[in-house]
């Protein structure tokens, strides 16, 4: 992580390593959602997901670097929280609610290092990279903001 | 974490926790700055901090609670990359931009959890302790534009 190119290949890896464990992750998310929009998001987000992998392998090629990536403690944090959730809150609304607020901490750490990595790109002239991290990244938006809209129509259905 | 009163308890002692750890790591965060202008966002920031864990402590005493963290191991692990891009960065314009890319994922994290916490604290009557999670929140949005346009300066700068 000497130089700017470094940092970018450390965050490369670092998100390669966080995408597949989300991948890993989200079907056990779909089997505890009660909401079938919400298992739905969480399913449709897993194919999303995989197309993501694939365009941090195209810049992994344009990087020539072999895709592997390096554990990013962050991500394990946050899914291992929200693997407690799944296994302590209630069954419902609360574990719903409870899952979704662990998947908008997985969006907005990926929104943060997403935008990171496309302004670096582009200062080190990498305008293809930056192309294909800009695709994942407004998936990650419009992820949360699904996301954003279940969690409403989830509490508001515990309120009534 | 059973229902959702408990997870609104387990999400304010894990952001105690996390703030907490970020007011320790910020006087370390200014002196390994090189632009002034960074230095002197990492001091405020910690300014800031403060009051914001003294509305947490205000959150705690709503719930009759003692101000108590409970280990939050995403922001340990933010926190922790953070520290590894200090101490191997090069200094000046690429070891900022990486401390304001982990200094954003801090915030991101942060924005997420009280933008739940918020919508949580209402949807369980307590209007008191969603505004003052709001003032903390409204709090973070701004950091993270400040940190977003020092990182764009380094970068032109660094460009240039």
């Amino acid at each position: 992580m000497k130089d700017l190119e470094g940092l970018f290949k450390h965050f490369v890896k670092d998100i390669y390593y966080a995408e597949k464990q989300v991948l890993k992750t989200l079907p056990k998310m779909a089997r505890n959602a009660t909401s079938d929009d919400l298992r739905e998001a969480f399913e449709h987000h897993r194919e999303e997901t995989e197309g993501q992998i694939e365009n941090l392998e195209k810049v992994f090629e344009l990087l020539g670097l072999k895709p592997r990536g390096v554990t990013c403690e962050a991500i394990d944090g946050i899914l291992e929280e929200g693997k407690e959730i799944m296994e302590e809150a209630d069954k419902g609304d609360t574990r719903d609610a409870g899952m979704i607020a662990a998947a908008q901490a997985v969006e907005h750490y990926e929104i943060t290092r997403y935008g990171t990595m496309i302004a670096w790109a582009r200062t080190l002239g990498m305008e293809e990279a930056a192309k294909l991290l800009q695709e994942n990244l407004d998936q990650k938006y419009a992820a949360d903001d699904k996301l954003s809209k279940l969690g409403e129509g989830t509490l508001n259905a515990r309120a009534a």
